[in-house]
């Protein structure tokens, strides 16, 4: 997140925290901050976070990413309600929005999580296009969303240009984006 | 499985042995009891199995699970039937009865046979949620039995808990549960 | 491939090029002449390719692929349009038209494919029973193409015995079909 005068370039980037009790206030929100702190650190590219806090409900889930899809958000970051019980939908709304879900970051982010948890394969988490936006799906734990994304955010600025969608860059020494082309 | 005097507080396993040959009395079934001795041996939780054995039959599997999750088992784990020959229908009967499913079960069980045989990628072996039960399919194989139970077992017992079933104790010794709350 | 005199007996294996460059012949379509070379060097079997080369379409590669399989073919083997792309629909076309999925396809080639480059999460790649016939979706690139027969290649004739295809044999020396009952 930096100051920037070419304001109308600035990516905007959705951040979605989904938990009832930080919704209704009762809990502390840690999960979107740990995502912010996270992008902050590793984008190069002017970004600004549009955060949201919402209950576990699944029609209000997906009314939030579909309003940050049309906002223009290239990438929406989703923390929490991606357990087995019977309140995370977070999967489920991210399914029922999405055009094409993109298997592969769900398995990568529970093999990663699975060295750390073995209630890693617990987790339902994955990741859809949704128009001209990403939507991925972290855990709720502020470490496991810094591992999560250590994992999958090297692919996330190519995935972006390919579903035509800004660049963004980060910065070298602290995330290395893959792009196959410039190779 | 222990005697108990308390029978009440007795948990149910469903162990379904999906197999034409067995359920006609033309084969020995060896699955189920592989998955009884395997739940002996880690359980400490009084506990019993209610065993069936079925053919090949979708509907059928789908009504056997069905009644298992009703009686109130908090696990039900079925053997057989997950290859992609096409009276293996035991993926879509359990896809047919969950309400949502758990995509880390079996990527990790693909993940663990596949280090002893290449032709683990051909099990379409998955798991999900009905009610308040935890549905796990396992190969038909003793050998492959126990491998993915140890594998995905660690992770039951929680799994369990969060969707409002018994707490599950296990034999420290032999297998250790986690829970991440307990941390 | 190999001349024969029982020409009946041949196998005839789709190969599917799906590429809207290739297609219009803008581009020298370099994904299916790897997928025949690979299995001209793995397969000991008498065979013929039926090469095709469509758009990224997903009525046409849906219609394609019926062709093959209703031709006969016991392997259907695409390559191209998998990726996040709006264009890219040929994990879609499969899942079409296929009775029946098979996860572990794509789990194994993606994260073969990871220790390549981190972008491999972004294939959507995937493999399903179509009749007698299992189709499996590889990547554009040669190179990739390659890593990911290597991977799944093992398993892909016991799949074809197990749908009620013909034996397939390979050159053990440079791939080894596992075949679990003849262990």
């Amino acid at each position: 997140m930096q100051d920037s005068s070419k304001e109308s370039d600035m990516v905007t980037i959705g951040v979605v925290t989904v938990s009832d009790r930080a919704s209704r206030g009762e809990y502390e929100d840690r999960g979107g901050p740990a995502i912010v702190a996270y992008l902050s650190d590793v984008l190069l590219t002017d970004w600004r976070p549009d955060t949201r806090i919402v209950s576990d409900d699944q029609p209000l889930i997906e009314s939030v990413l579909r309003e940050l899809a049309d906002s223009g958000c290239p990438l929406i970051v989703t923390t929490g309600g991606t357990g087995p019980a019977v309140r995370d939908v977070t999967p489920e709304a991210t399914e029922a929005v999405c055009e094409r879900m993109m298997p592969g970051f769900g398995e990568l982010m529970r093999k990663v999580s699975l060295e750390k948890v073995p209630t890693a394969i617990l987790s339902r988490q994955t990741a859809g296009i949704l128009g001209q936006s990403l939507i991925v799906n972290l855990p709720g734990q502020p470490k496991a969303i810094a591992e999560c994304l250590d994992a999958v955010f090297p692919a996330v600025p190519w995935c972006i240009e390919l579903i035509g969608g800004p660049v963004l860059e980060t910065r070298p020494e602290r995330l290395e984006a893959f792009r196959p082309r410039k190779k």
